[in-house]
């Protein structure tokens, strides 16, 4: 069944069913599901906009991004349902390689979500031979292939706190999108884009053009950057919409 | 895979296995996944607790259905799945009708909620045949059966902004369990019980049996409440908590 598009909301009741039709061509985990509806009420304390905070990390992300040997950008099951894309326009951009990387790992799945981002149109998507390991992880939660393995800045969009902590710990400047400010990733990454995938997708390309052209106008920004700050903002914000008596 | 009774978050991820396997047998919405997702993160904000604005939104809640002409409980895939046996006592307890009505309708999915609620020892459950309509809204969300098209007082446990909305501009005492105090459902009821589904059912079945034995003492609550306020002094709560934590 279609959702009408005049319902109020369309938007996110038609990602919804994206995601339904996407695990049912096993390209979307069943936990993923749970997963996003977790996201979707923290998008809810943002107002569904992207906050100032998310911009700042977003402009800080893109400076990394931009001025990396090798950046790489971790591309899941839901961040292919939702986003893929714009994921491929974002690493053209930059440029930076895309790696499939599953938290829920069978060869099957991995297959099925390179196939699928090729389909939309990306070239050379890593991911399908993964015979490097990520320390500090258990199989097969730990294998990765050259692009991660190699990577100086890595991009996780939704990742899993276990493997970004590990990906910290491997040397790795980590930038994470997760719209919880209080999850393992979000504390555990160098810089955390606070905001809903495919509202930050665009914006942190966006960036990458601003980075490339002011360099220096970016470089400041990162100086004066503080993830653990910048969280707390978030935090607060949500906190106070919360409270807003307006409704 | 069954989770260990000892482990921290059982009952959490029990759930999420029951959600699993009645997906599996058709009964839960893939989307009904993503929606109990959300609704993992409201409770979160809760402390996984009922908090005591729930508690007196049940007794207004319970007044008015125990003294409704016509009540209707109105049952879809993850009430079914999650609380089906709570939902039947509760429905004798008033007594209330209860009716079938999912936001995926589908005549196949229909008979496999009122099949499986009749097996767990639920006795005429409407809602196969919906010739009725609610006014103002598409099909085939807008069809329902005699229950809810004659109720005067209707419980909407888990339901869509829209079809809430739609009940109200047709006349019914709206009764709403949703955890998001901020949802069009929450806002629109004339009484929103912001607590988790498996806590609420059984809290709002003994206050009924209070709202009989002490029709006084609950008709003083009924006339001292205020839904927005009340819904606001929950969003307090959370937004406490959300500043709060790990600080």
């Amino acid at each position: 069944m279609r959702v009408p598009k005049r319902h109020p909301r369309y938007k996110s009741l038609r990602t919804r069913e994206i995601l339904s039709e996407m695990m049912e061509r096993g390209i979307v985990a069943r936990t993923g599901l749970i997963a996003h509806g977790r996201g979707e009420a923290f998008d809810y304390f943002l107002g569904e906009r992207t906050p100032p905070e998310a911009s700042l990390a977003a402009s800080v992300a893109a400076f990394k991004l931009a001025n990396a040997r090798s950046p790489v950008i971790s591309v899941n099951g839901n961040v292919a349902a939702l986003a893929g894309k714009e994921i491929i326009k974002l690493s053209r951009e930059i440029p930076a390689k895309l790696e499939v990387n599953l938290f829920h790992r069978s060869e099957g799945r991995i297959d099925l979500v390179v196939d699928f981002m090729e389909s939309l149109g990306a070239r050379g998507v890593l991911g399908r031979s993964a015979r490097r390991r990520i320390p500090g992880l258990e199989q097969p939660r730990g294998r990765c292939s050259e692009g991660i393995y190699g990577a100086d800045v890595v991009l996780v969009p939704l990742e899993d706190g276990d493997r970004a902590q590990a990906l910290k710990a491997f040397g790795k400047l980590v930038i994470a999108i997760d719209l919880n400010p209080m999850s393992r990733t979000a504390l555990v990454a160098d810089v955390t884009i606070v905001d809903e995938l495919t509202r930050s997708i665009p914006m942190l390309e966006r960036h990458v053009r601003g980075a490339k052209a002011e360099p220096a106008r970016y470089a400041k920004l990162v100086k004066g950057f503080d993830n653990h700050q910048n969280l707390l903002a978030v935090r607060d914000r949500m906190a106070r919409r919360l409270m807003e008596e307006s409704r």
